[in-house]
């Protein structure tokens, strides 16, 4: 089995020579500058093929599409009009950088390569799961800013089903049977869950100022907890997306 | 063989039932205001797929989605960052009505929801070419804003791609082979050159600031030539294809 390590090189490996769309012309620059960071949901998109006994390399395509989908949402999140950021990863945001009329763009073009990318498999079950992720994360952003006081529906929406997406990918191209996926998915919304609490911690908003330092930290140990408990639970490899919640569980960045 | 009309008369129905993804929650209503207009997109779809004995209804969801995907470039397109519109068919634009934030989640949405309904069928075939399309059509988008002093291969891809996709899907979905495919896809593009070069007479800009008003309505006479010429070359009934072109030549607004 590869490390986490293994795979995050494929995934950058694979980043590094991705053809956009010739007609995209001058936006592909703005784009692949969109596009990078820790590239936590490829990597357990490749983890979980590989559990489940799919080379990684297949659940590549599914696992960029994933992290296009994700690049798309910040570009567009980080807009004036939505969370106004000038900051993204320690470099100025596309909007920023390029200005407004092309990071609107540049979020639509991610949105349609992913889509592309989605649809390289014979079948598209891929796009499926793509779609529905995308259509809750837009309306989990939504229900964002319309305050609502449910930080967790929020949070299922916006930050989990884009956690479930690359699981739920990598189980379909493993063949797994709707019957037996619910366990899955349940493991990937805890690790989605998990991640949230964390940024919160370290950004100092969100459950933070709900539940203040100790209770988002328990919060975060008990997404972590359960994550565990369900892998513990799976007929499967797991060592690896044991050590992804170990190393989502106790980051610092 | 139904006629254009009894063809709107579809997708109008099918619009009606519009079942967006009920997560998106308050978007359904700005979604569902962007939608509208004079449907000639799927209607295009739908005269295709018949002329090539397929039934209408099973070109629905693809008709459909490519009309989500041109209210999605419409409704990114007013934004103030890029046409700064505040009327489109005479009513406010969606950031007019709703706000910016709202549209530009609007827009993304109504994109997600286009690949939903695409990856309805069988194969992803549709998917990958409503992908290609969308992502031709931003290319253009990008090539206006800078200026490209070559209007027509700005409205090739901007314009005509979303006029191509149409048709490209009903020849998917009749199993024409690629080898066959090429005079049909070229149809299709006349007759997004013909619209544009209509649009631009109604609206006196584009085509008639560059060749005057007797240039632009030779250049839309030109393209409607073309496309019957090709129509006629075809081994398929397309007489409701033909009256489609004579109104698209012939419209007031």
């Amino acid at each position: 089995m590869r490390t986490t390590e293994e795979l995050r090189a494929l995934v950058v490996a694979q980043l590094e020579e991705l053809d956009v769309a010739p007609e995209l012309g001058s936006l592909e620059r703005p784009m692949l500058y969109a596009v990078g960071g820790k590239l936590i949901r490829p990597v357990l998109c490749l983890a979980t093929a590989e559990a489940l006994d799919v080379d990684p390399e297949d659940a590549l395509p599914a696992g960029i599409a994933v992290e296009l989908i994700h690049s798309f949402s910040l570009v567009h999140d980080d807009l004036p009009a939505l969370d106004d950021d000038e900051i993204r990863r320690g470099k100025p945001t596309v909007h920023s950088e390029f200005g407004e009329r092309t990071a609107i763009l540049v979020g639509d073009a991610l949105l349609a390569e992913a889509f592309r990318l989605a649809a390289s498999y014979e079948s598209p079950s891929v796009v499926r799961e793509l779609a529905r992720a995308t259509l809750r994360m837009i309306g989990g952003q939504q229900l964002d800013f319309e305050g609502s006081a449910d930080r967790e529906a929020v949070h299922r929406l916006k930050t989990a089903a884009l956690f479930e997406a690359p699981v739920g990918c990598a189980l379909l191209l493993a063949g797994v049977p709707e019957s037996r996926q619910s366990r899955w998915r349940a493991f990937a919304r805890e690790v989605g869950l998990l991640f949230q609490a964390v940024d919160d911690l370290l950004d100092g908003d969100g459950f933070v100022l709900e539940r203040g330092d100790d209770g988002a930290r328990a919060l975060a140990d008990e997404h972590a907890r359960r994550a565990q408990a369900i892998l513990g639970e799976l007929d499967a490899e797991t060592s690896v997306l044991a050590g992804i919640v170990d190393g989502l569980t106790s980051r610092t960045s």
